[in-house]
């Protein structure tokens, strides 16, 4: 019996567009900050999940994989556990050397743990030959994120790219995707730390959750980018999640007359435009990323 | 009463990233390549549509659009009748001047309709500070579209980008949509001049139907790019569209090793990588686009 690879290129007739076992596949998957949320508990991890809304980044995830007899997982060259991508890869029933790349802070609320299920999911679908659909993909890297307890609502954002609206929790086609038509801003961030999701999102989010549906009800009467910013503003504080150093950044921002906002969850401040460097920060530079998750 | 645009102007606070109206606002749509469809019609052009697959595409279609006195559309500079544009216009009460620049050939099947249409509505939201969500913009392009009879499924498929797969009819957020992985893949095109959609999509479309469906149950079985545009073949030969310059240059591909089928609607064949090069034809090239429409 043939192995994976050699199904998938029988099944191309042997073009050349197709891949072969001795090179790696990539993915690369936006970065994503969640502007504010509410928590969708469920037993089924593909019916769990996150409403909500955030900005999807040119700054991202790159994920390189290769097949291998057993499972290892790397970041930035240093061997690490990633339970969202060794889940993702369980799922799919393979072993595989995962490499992943990213500029962006981890655990800082930029989804960096989602990204880099998503691009594992995307990378060995096509090293395996796996022929599952990008929605197939999708829900495998979701249900493993949450299983992981490391994210709710990235994959699936970070699979759409833009400004994306989470209006249901979980996978496709039960989940419901809407976005802020937005042109290719600027997007500045400054991390301080990071917090840990699972604390967070584990732990009682009552008072967060009606919070992040009165936000998600605000920005559907509004649903432009300065609405989104206002919403997630008033999240933070309604959910009482700011911190002195991030409350301090949001008032110097809007003092110089920007847009900022807390990203979830992590202790980081995003701004539109200039509007971190205005406020006097060196912040990190980017832009929203207008597509989603991608092989490259 | 301030105009629309202070409105959008005073909600940003006076930001310097909200256009103003003295600026035109501007889209990109990625063009769109269907390979096979079926007809689903209903007296309530959200609902209708069709089911199907296709490829978006990196040429694609601009759109400049300014508020205006009263509406004009041109394309390539000079002025046409566009009426899915000028009915995305009426939906959304606005009069405006649409500059419609592409590379790609007119009613020969790439979408160009659609994509004008769906550029208007996201760039009109932007001009005159409409605050619709992306999905909103999308049901409006894709109404005036069907009730044109100049499409039926592109402005869904050009909102997503990539691959789509097309699953149910309609408008978000009833339509289902899903797509196949692929990467920034080479894709080559030639055209050897249009067919009037609404001919077809007007007439009698049973076997068409048939053809469509058959292909999108066996493209679920085979979600790849190889399994794609095997259906597409298998489609074009069943719903019996093949011209005989198409039949001729599609077995000129499949002689030379490669992967080529028929765009839907046009008398064009499109093939992956080099297939039409090797084949002898001098084929216009692009590649698969990974985002949908945007801004710009």
């Amino acid at each position: 019996m043939p192995v994976a690879s050699e199904v998938v290129y029988m099944a191309a007739e042997g073009h050349r567009w197709e891949y072969t076992s001795n090179e790696p596949a990539r993915a690369f998957v936006p970065g994503h900050i969640t502007g504010f949320f509410s928590v969708h508990s469920h037993d089924d991890p593909r019916v769990a999940g996150s409403r909500g809304a955030g900005i999807a980044l040119t700054e991202g995830v790159t994920v390189e994989l290769q097949r291998a007899d057993e499972t290892t997982v790397t970041l930035r060259g240093n061997e690490i556990e990633m339970d969202a991508v060794t889940r993702t890869l369980d799922s799919l029933s393979v072993e595989a050397r995962v490499a992943i790349e990213t500029q962006l802070p981890v655990s800082a609320g930029f989804g960096v743990s989602g990204g880099a299920a998503l691009g594992t999911a995307l990378a060995a679908n096509t090293q395996f030959g796996l022929a599952h659909t990008e929605n197939e993909l999708v829900s495998t890297a979701h249900a493993a994120e949450v299983e992981a307890g490391t994210g709710l609502g990235d994959v699936v954002a970070q699979a759409r790219g833009g400004v994306p609206i989470r209006l249901e929790p979980g996978v496709p086609p039960d989940n419901q995707l809407d976005g802020i038509p937005a042109p290719a801003t600027r997007v500045e961030y400054v991390s301080f730390g990071g917090r840990p999701t699972d604390e967070i999102i584990g732990g009682d989010v009552e008072t967060l959750s009606w919070a992040g549906e009165r936000a998600l009800a605000a920005l559907c009467e509004e649903p432009t980018l300065p609405g989104f910013m206002e919403c997630s503003r008033t999240f933070a504080r309604e959910a009482d999640l700011l911190t002195p150093q991030v409350k301090a950044a949001l008032e110097a921002v809007e003092e110089a007359g920007g847009e900022a906002a807390m990203a979830m969850l992590g202790e980081t401040v995003f701004a539109l435009e200039h509007g971190l460097t205005d406020a006097g920060y060196e912040p990190a530079v980017c832009e929203i990323h207008p597509a989603g998750a991608t092989l490259v």
